[in-house]
């Protein structure tokens, strides 16, 4: 019961998709394992390799394959029908844009990493801002090639959460903003800071309880791998292998092991994907807030409790000495400690969404408004000190901290926070779905948490939009009375397990997010 | 003074050599840190990279834009003119290859590498026998593709060693044979083996002494890197980008410090190349003849000596206390000992080339004559016992011990014994005009024979087929009897350093080797 045509693009799909993990691979030795000098040379070897990667991903047959397939039809609910509508909406996005423009966008943004990386080294925002100026305009390009209705930052959010609009974010954002901020005037008393923790972990103890915590969650070993980089990420490089790194301090283990762990939520999504749909959609993850939400999870819902340290504080004083001078009850204070920072990757719980409402508001300045890039820093440092109360003390540690922009990763930033909500929501509904769920993570015992997420997100691939994802997974779209609930919990006490019920008893049924529904053209 | 055709057979090989840079990325990672499981994925992602090699390299274009470089001629001598023959050369091998045979022999390679892993790990070479018939057929059909004058052989080896001929090798190592005999006949007596170093050599110390040893002979870290592997191989990945990686065993120092010597020579070849050229013939190494000579010379001619270990063995010691039991006499002796041994990978410097001899030989029998893959153990095993006098105890010791056949490098192993003796006539070269090099390499300065090294050899990329280079750094084809005498003075005593003039004073003065000229069609 073949389809030719759907099985010609299974074919082409496969072979982008090698295409793309080799990529990928590329990507991953230049953050690891690649020699100083060499950087140039890879430059031109991925912006070739991308550039093969559209020119083959918007190969002339493809529209005319992608056309017989819908008007042959598959079964609505099918993997096939799925597939199609998935690889259509891809189809037409990257074939809107020129091969010139994609390829002139990969010089540009190699050239523009690099100078972001002197300027940020440096403080000195003038040394990023023409490659900033070149990006923006290459970006609005392309945003203009793919379109939108309202908002032109609709055409830029679509590239990391399908189906998801500006009107949307900004109702969510002006919700979450005021209620972040009187959490964060609460929260501000607290003592135990994370300078609790200071002493002498040395690394290969680090590396060794990390290595345990990996596999107790489920994380294999044999599919993926654990490296040390400046700035942690996770990567699929092919099918069963999803890498991840983290960053080792000497003077705080907690600081490598809370980098594990969001990494690992990333790996455990990727590593659950069905190795069987490899390179179709069903196959792959289906937004960046739905794979923020699996990294938060473990993070934060699963890792920063009383209930995760009662269980690794015996096995993390055996790897790491100094670990005996503190307790369960210290680390888990510390880990929760709520104070301004001018790091977003160092933001608390409750923080760090305000990092995301202000680079949010700056890009909408930066693409609907007339906000030009020579006055992005002012720009930032005044709605900084507004959101947080101090002033940045230089661009460093202002609007040059984040790699993104020079890597033209507009509309990014929002599915961060789209992730925190995720997060907070998903783990609320297994706890619901799952009684047994506090006493199994209160014994260490990771997998059924696992299982469920896998059975609910993973094995699910770009079957259905984020949203309409987190119906299945959920029963609704995305809230924000889960997220907030967890953390007006914590901040309360942080020792206690937060409530979740009381959330979902909660009168707040508004959905901030709709759902979003097949396009018609689906089979 | 451009001429178009030529700029953008320039800008074509660029793209080819790129994508080849990152087809080693792909491989280089396969060997070092790619998690188990990801080994399909990865064959596949080769095997699409590679064949996209292939049909970039031989598009419609490239052979008018060819034909319009000769007959527009460039001055003999130049860099273009060097080009434009080596692409001609490459070009008409390539393109007389049918796209599907590569992605055959493609695919059919990595299927016999997992085979040949599982049989020589299980010493089972039924397992593997399928495969090589299949690569055996394969190999046959490229090498009627290909077209040769005298011998099938020819075709093979011209991938490795361009114009070569198999009457030539054959001379040689007749020449070779009866005279290395003898002299393994005369070295049996020796008691300082290696076992004389067994000790307990940490491998962080080993690491440390390593990074010394490759910081003083020039290897430059920022443009490679050392890692560890059981096989331990040199690959370039991109301008500035030379990775060795060598292995490591406690109780041998001197195993992971050979290994190094060995890649390091390698890397210096491939680090010398002149980047400008990157992408074109000229800034490609000659050969693996040529390659092979220069990993040999800083191996054995400059590690297996007593000036070597007068400078090493006081800094060893610091590095790996166990050293201080040991003296530079003794390493120096143990690591010259010359005995059978059923690996080619672990043989001294004198049984070396009898391996190469074996496999030459087997391998003129699978393509001249009848010799099936089924009866290769046992013609394996009768010439073994006949060269070494000892009977071969199973496979794994016998014919399953390489990689090359599974990947169907059939004609490369003569280019190990053209390195050995191009290595001892490079080296007594160097030591001719440069009156002051003993003496340097006494002090442990080895940069003045790299500079040599680099002038005479390295910046000279392709610029000459590997006899012509031979000619032109020593003034005369490769020749057995620079080789013949440094063992022979190894042999009678390893702690005097070999009296190279005696075999440039020697009277054998028949080249054994050729001389190619250059292709008529050159301009």
């Amino acid at each position: 019961m073949h389809f030719r045509p759907y099985d010609e693009l299974l074919a082409r799909a496969y072979q982008v998709t090698l295409l793309g993990g080799a990529a990928n691979v590329l990507d991953w030795d230049q953050q690891t394992y690649m020699p100083l000098k060499a950087a140039l040379t890879r430059a031109d070897q991925l912006a070739l390799v991308r550039g093969l990667i559209h020119r083959r991903a918007t190969a002339a047959p493809i529209g005319e394959l992608l056309k017989a397939c819908e008007d042959h039809g598959f079964e609505p609910g099918s993997d096939e029908a799925a597939n199609v509508r998935e690889w259509r909406r891809d189809y037409d996005r990257r074939v809107r844009l020129p091969q010139k423009l994609v390829e002139e966008f990969e010089r540009t943004s190699t050239l523009a990493r690099v100078a972001w990386a002197e300027a940020r080294e440096k403080s000195e925002y003038v040394i990023f801002q023409p490659y900033l100026e070149k990006i923006l305009q290459l970006t609005r390009e392309k945003a203009e090639h793919w379109g939108y209705e309202d908002s032109v930052y609709d055409a830029l959010m679509e590239e990391y959460e399908p189906g998801i609009r500006t009107s949307e974010i900004k109702k969510l954002f002006a919700q979450l903003r005021p209620s972040v901020i009187e959490l964060f005037k609460q929260a501000k008393a607290s003592d135990f800071t994370r300078k609790s923790l200071a002493g002498h972990y040395p690394i290969a103890g680090q590396k060794a309880l990390n290595q345990a915590v990996a596999e107790a969650l489920g994380y294999d070993l044999q599919a993926g791998r654990i490296d040390a980089t400046l700035h942690p990420f996770s990567l699929n490089l092919g099918t069963a292998d999803c890498r991840i790194t983290t960053r080792y301090d000497e003077t705080d283990f907690t600081v490598s092991l809370y980098a594990l762990l969001h990494e690992i939520g990333h790996g455990l999504y990727e590593q659950g994907l069905v190795a069987e749909n490899y390179g179709t959609p069903v196959g792959e993850t289906a937004s960046l807030g739905i794979h923020e939400s699996q990294s938060r999870l473990w993070e934060n819902k699963v890792g920063r409790t009383l209930a995760f340290w009662e269980n690794w504080f015996p096995i993390a004083m055996n790897y790491l000495p100094e670990v005996a001078r503190l307790s369960p009850e210290l680390i888990t204070r510390a880990v929760n400690h709520v104070a301004p920072s001018f790091i977003r990757l160092e933001a608390d719980e409750v923080t760090y969404d305000l990092h995301i409402i202000l680079r949010f508001d700056l890009e909408l300045q930066l693409f609907e408004s007339q906000l030009d890039a020579a006055d992005v820093p002012a720009a930032w440092n005044e709605e900084f000190e507004k959101l947080f109360g101090v002033p940045v003390p230089h661009d460093r540690f202002g609007c040059l901290q984040d790699i993104h922009w020079s890597l033209g990763s507009f509309g990014y930033f929002p599915t961060y926070t789209l992730g925190n909500l995720n997060s907070a929501q998903i783990f609320a509904r297994a706890r619901q779905e799952c009684p047994e769920l506090d006493h199994q993570l209160g014994k260490g015992s990771y997998r059924p948490l696992l299982h469920w997420l896998r059975q609910k997100i993973h094995v699910q691939g770009r079957r259905y939009l984020s949203q309409d994802l987190m119906k299945f997974a959920t029963g609704e779209s995305t809230q924000i009375h889960y997220q907030m609930e967890h953390l007006r919990q914590k901040v309360l006490n942080p020792l206690l397990e937060p409530d979740t019920t009381a959330a979902i008893k909660a009168n707040e049924k508004e959905s901030y997010v709709r759902s979003t529904p097949e396009p018609a053209r689906a089979g």
